[in-house]
């Protein structure tokens, strides 16, 4: 394929020289688990996310469980209470709230942003007001923080627990807010993922936490490590969720080339909404006051078209995929509970959306490429 | 130190050259997660395991967990049902019991072996014939398998997990048994640790299963990718334990150097077995019966001597630890629950076990020199 969905080896491969010297270090040092790489990355994403604490993990889903469990160590949350989060979300948000002994509250997203709107929010807090915590999920790496949403949490008095998985660098702008706010450090929490196709990706799983609360965070590093806060002193009833220093050193390596990753990122997506033209697809906001980071560039199709518009795609030689083609609450692990639920727009979302190419190595010139094979799609 | 209990630097020297070309390999695929490095491994583990399957997942404790889940999952186990394990082991056993809703029973180990005994195992399960699963942990490297055992576990009719953490290609012979057996072949289930400083060490946390029931490598395998047996088909509510590529192709160097490293341990035992002379140090035993490979050589020293005989080595230049110095019963995390159950065998070898170093670059000529020090041992 011409311009195939992902290509790791080819966006690995102008910074194969500095993986290598990281990989090099991290074997000739003998240390290998919580080490000075992990200690160096905690301080870089602190300082990107704007937070004072870091904690490195295992993976993006561990790092949304690994907060929960903590908030019920500390008595900030009751077994059972409810937790808030967008319905057409990457099952893993969902996974992270059910495992933790917590309910989750589904909530459709508005169609526009793909993301939980601060008015629909309001509307599922006054019918449900014993919701306790909020999972905003910055979906594709548009902030999930709109006007009015700072308000509503105070209001209804939520712990907020970001899923920043797809956001990482990503910024919220609201009126009344002077400048920006980075993902990570809008909510009491957040988990970041470093899944090896997200925008910052380590090569394997690892996942991080990021918080200004210094108890949450010594409770977060503890549960992470068996539980312990000193050597064999076992304080809680802890899991093994440490990121390893061959995975900090690499992600080390990337994260140096957040910068120009993400305006390739956004280069290309604006390639993408200046191009495409096509009667047939509906594009993807660019919000002025969100700065996007575009880990997912989503568009959407009307159901009954979208495999032809994807094999029309794939025939031009450009891969596409689906975000996500089952919702969590159609999952079979989860229809029995949820699968009742009234969720058009989670739904309707499901059979329409379609991610076009936008990792690397895509370049705005493939983009224009590939808006012009779109514009020729018809049925 | 001269002789420091553990330092990984040295121990990879040998092999650095080809942990660095697996690193390489592995960097310039392109494939991190799921790909050829682990498939390899999950076939060499299952060959040295005598095994019809591997899981390869992130770590140990997770190995543990994901089978007793799988075992919930697939209607082997109810939530609460009881697992019996030794009281001695360190808290991973116990947190993978209490973490799937399970409920330990910890038993006191026989002193000479620190394992379970057969004939004690059965006192308990005559006392609570409701225990249905059984984790014997080969602590140490030295298989919990004596005479009688696969028949006990036949009588009650019991699912057994092996915690090899420890025991990596170790074996087992009992009367009537032609040949050996090897750990993470006995039971019905086995979990081993990759921690660093086991016998087979990834550079970071890394795990498997092995078992010979096809239907539980299936489930294991996906619950711990995100519980979806194909692409975005979530059949169950899992867990992200993957191992990745690169690990897999460090683990891969490790193994194939395991036979040297077992004959290294196993001499080192011998050496220290034949010149430690104190009358004030227990030793362990050295059963001819069984395969043991010596993740740590632990002797016992009465309580109140323990603390002087290590200042001792500490000044002849002999590092030292002990495994464990609080049993699991006795963290704050199980206090209030088990705190009060009478172990008086686990708490007498909390006060008396020392480990002596056994972990490369340790020779023969080092342990030698390591038991006079502790010949010259006074109080």
């Amino acid at each position: 394929m011409r311009y195939p969905f992902l290509d790791l080896k080819a966006a690995g491969a102008p910074l194969m020289e500095e993986l290598q010297e990281a990989a090099t270090r991290v074997i000739a040092s003998g240390w290998y688990l919580r080490g000075e790489e992990t200690a160096a990355l905690e301080r870089e994403m602190a300082t990107l996310c704007q937070t004072d604490h870091c904690v490195a993990v295992s993976n993006g889903l561990d790092a949304l469980r690994l907060v929960l469990r903590a908030w019920l160590e500390m008595g900030r949350l009751q077994p059972g209470d409810k937790v808030a989060v967008q319905a057409n979300t990457y099952i893993a948000s969902v996974l992270a709230i059910t495992d933790s002994g917590l309910t989750p509250v589904l909530i459709d997203p508005y169609d526009r942003t793909f993301n939980l709107h601060p008015a629909l929010l309001e509307l599922e807090l006054e019918k449900q007001p014993d919701i306790k915590a909020l999972m905003p999920v910055h979906l594709y790496g548009t902030p999930c923080w709109g006007f009015g949403m700072s308000e509503l949490i105070e209001k209804h008095n939520l712990l907020v627990l970001e899923d920043n998985a797809q956001a990482i660098g990503a910024r919220a702008a609201w009126p009344g807010l002077h400048g920006t706010k980075t993902t990570g450090s809008l909510g009491h929490a957040a988990a970041t993922s470093f899944y090896p196709t997200k925008n910052v990706g380590a090569l394997g799983d690892a996942g991080c936490v990021t918080t200004n609360d210094a108890e949450l965070a010594a409770t977060v590093r503890a549960l992470a490590n068996y539980g312990s806060d000193t050597r064999y002193h076992n304080i809680y009833r802890g899991f093994n969720c440490r990121m390893d220093e061959m995975q900090a050193a690499l992600l080390r390596v990337k994260l140096r080339h957040l910068s120009e990753e993400t305006a390739r990122r956004q280069a290309v997506a604006e390639a993408y909404n200046e191009t495409i033209m096509s009667p047939y697809v509906i594009k993807p906001d660019i919000d002025p006051g969100m700065r996007q980071v575009w880990h997912q560039y989503v568009v959407q199709v009307a159901s009954p078209m979208r495999d032809a518009f994807r094999q029309h795609l794939a025939a031009g030689g450009v891969g596409t995929d689906i975000h996500y083609a089952v919702p969590p609450h159609r999952q079979p692990c989860y229809s029995n509970e949820f699968g009742n639920l009234d969720l058009p727009v989670t739904d309707t979302l499901a059979g329409r959306v379609v991610s076009l190419p936008i990792a690397p190595p895509i370049t705005v010139d493939d983009a224009r490429a590939i808006a012009e094979i779109i514009n020729r799609f018809a049925i």
